[in-house]
């Protein structure tokens, strides 16, 4: 009896809400992953993450196998006791960082070969060694060990690749074994082409798996063509089963991927955008480097709720992003995570009581007004 | 009336404990001052900086006034709202840090004229250009402008340079006027000789003030020097009014000095060396970045109950220190002052119960043990 379940509660259009039940906890869906990539989340301390509303969070099996070594976090009892998180977490198979290592790696049927970014030590990535290093992470969602299909490709070159992918995801769902706590995701490729969206979605189902992650997408292909594969591919995964998209993404491409059926995403945006100065709002991008706000009293976002809104000005902010103070990253991330997270609450919400096109129309209209400089 | 009154307690040999009241709040005394340089402790949510027992911060007068400058913070509400602090801040004058400007700087009896180190603007720093910054960041206790004497210093160096602070400590309380609700600490100086020291004292004490400061020390000249200066500077300065050693200092220092008669402290050690992986602790300083720690799943400090030592163990703190996460050094930060909190209060108590001696032996004996590494 596994006891990991999806239930979907309500549906509007495509869009859908309802909860991802783990042992761990319950994921809301739509939910957004913040990426503790080094079993951190950057400048956020992990009760600071929950506190946005965070349910879950991502982290990366290519660096945690690097450094502490998944064998290390294993011995010190799991990562979520290494980080303390005691949430759900979902690990990403590594094969996504492995793969941009390019001229340090080897890619063969077997798997990947390649040479740490840190100190130049050699490593193999296969799925099973996939599999076994996010077992030892004590991951609650693993996902399978995939080659995400580089953007743009000829069909051919998608084909090969995807079909790869498909052989990995057998040897990972095999790898993976009987684990009745554990989720394992299986990851459609196949390019921006149709039929191989859908030879993929039809192998991931015969071979059976907890939930489904879009893979391929955000590479680059910009969001027209990534919304055009989502006018199609999600409605070839199973509807009972979660879908993940994967790296997704500004606030308008996870509208816009919720609206066509998407239930999970992860990016790193929110933190690392954070860190260089710029906030993530209900008015659109607003970069805190900008003059502009040397002398603004106001709050980032009067109607955020965060912490950051309710005690600082633009002035402040202003002052220690150019002070290069710790605080800048720690109070921009922590009102990036929290307006991520009220994006997701407000998508939950809306489908749950239909009134998702007000809520995306309200969205877009808000954006396109901008952010309202102070005249003096 | 002055709104700003210290009261002493208990007494025990030469060391006190009181309350200096304040009309932001009371602060306990002996009392560490967690230095937040340009409007930051760094790392550290100011929420945080209370959290470890704080009554009051420290804030630098010559960064602030370079970025984001006094007028803007004035404009902005003051220091206390801008950074989002509202017990009591303690500013410095200014002084110490442009004399370290070598090269960049020309003193005469007038001031300093120094050059910013952020863009080489040029600007000019007196006692009373130094009581308007102060009152306009909203500094509930101002330190008067003064010359941090060099050491080592000749006698007739020491003389002429004291005698200066002393008629810029008379400027000092002319500009700073009738202010009820705030507090003006005078700074002895006098180098390494008692009778310059003397001389000072009684020069302050002719113009009077609600505080006196021990300059000139902690400047290289060792713990025993230091120690030997406190053996009867701290006698010579009211018995009724605080007495605060500026700069000072790693934990012995610091209970050396209470030992001594003094009551207050500040000192960036705690929270520098946090951000470079050195812990403090009552076992001593402990290095993070010592691949002893790799695999270690203790805590930093098995005794301690601050949040760091509460959830994460010294292989965490390793790990993040080596990845260079901002997080490793909001923990250590945090440790870091809660442990000198701590020690602070330790120090209260035993002063109040008469137990002081067996507190500071117990806290060297502790010391010389140092930390045990686990043998496996």
């Amino acid at each position: 009896m596994k006891n990991v379940s999806f239930k979907v509660h309500q549906t509007q259009g495509k869009a859908r809400t309802g909860v991802l039940h783990t042992p761990r906890g319950d994921i809301r869906t739509p939910a957004f992953m913040p990426v503790g990539t080094a079993a951190t989340v950057k400048a956020m301390m992990p009760e600071s993450v929950a506190a946005t509303g965070a349910d879950i969070l991502l982290g990366n099996t290519y660096h945690l196998m690097l450094r502490p070594t998944a064998e290390r976090i294993e011995r010190l009892g799991g990562l979520h006791k290494f980080m303390n998180w005691d949430k759900p977490i979902l690990t990403d198979s590594g094969g996504f960082q492995v793969m941009s290592l390019t001229g340090l790696r080897k890619l063969t049927e077997a798997g990947v070969k390649f040479k740490s970014h840190i100190d130049g030590s050699e490593h193999n990535l296969t799925p099973e060694r996939s599999m076994e290093i996010q077992r030892m992470l004590g991951s609650d969602i693993v996902m399978c060990f995939d080659e995400c299909t580089p953007y743009p490709a000829t069909e051919e070159v998608a084909t090969d690749s995807m079909r790869m992918s498909m052989r990995w995801a057998q040897r990972s769902k095999d790898a993976f074994g009987d684990r009745p706590d554990h989720a394992l995701f299986g990851i459609q490729q196949g390019s921006t082409i149709p039929h191989l969206r859908q030879e993929s979605a039809d192998a991931l189902k015969d071979i059976g798996f907890d939930g489904y992650a879009i893979g391929g997408l955000a590479v680059g292909e910009g969001q027209e063509a990534m919304f055009d594969v989502l006018d199609y591919a999600p409605g070839m995964l199973p509807e009972d089963k979660p879908r993940y998209l994967m790296g997704v993404g500004k606030p308008d491409d996870i509208v816009g991927a919720v609206q066509r059926g998407v239930d999970m995403f992860d990016c790193v945006l929110p933190s690392r955008s954070g860190r260089t100065g710029q906030a993530q709002t209900r008015m659109g991008a607003v970069n805190m480097r900008n003059a502009r706000h040397m002398d603004d009293p106001r709050p980032l976002d009067e109607e955020c709720a965060c912490p950051t809104c309710q005690n600082y000005s633009r002035a402040y902010l202003h002052h220690v992003h150019k002070a290069n103070e710790i605080i800048a990253s720690m109070l921009l991330t922590w009102h990036n995570l929290h307006y991520y997270q009220e994006l997701m609450q407000g998508l939950r919400a809306a489908i749950a009581s239909g009134t998702l096109d007000d809520f995306v129309a309200a969205f877009h209209t808000r954006r396109a007004i901008g952010d309202i400089p102070v005249y003096g």
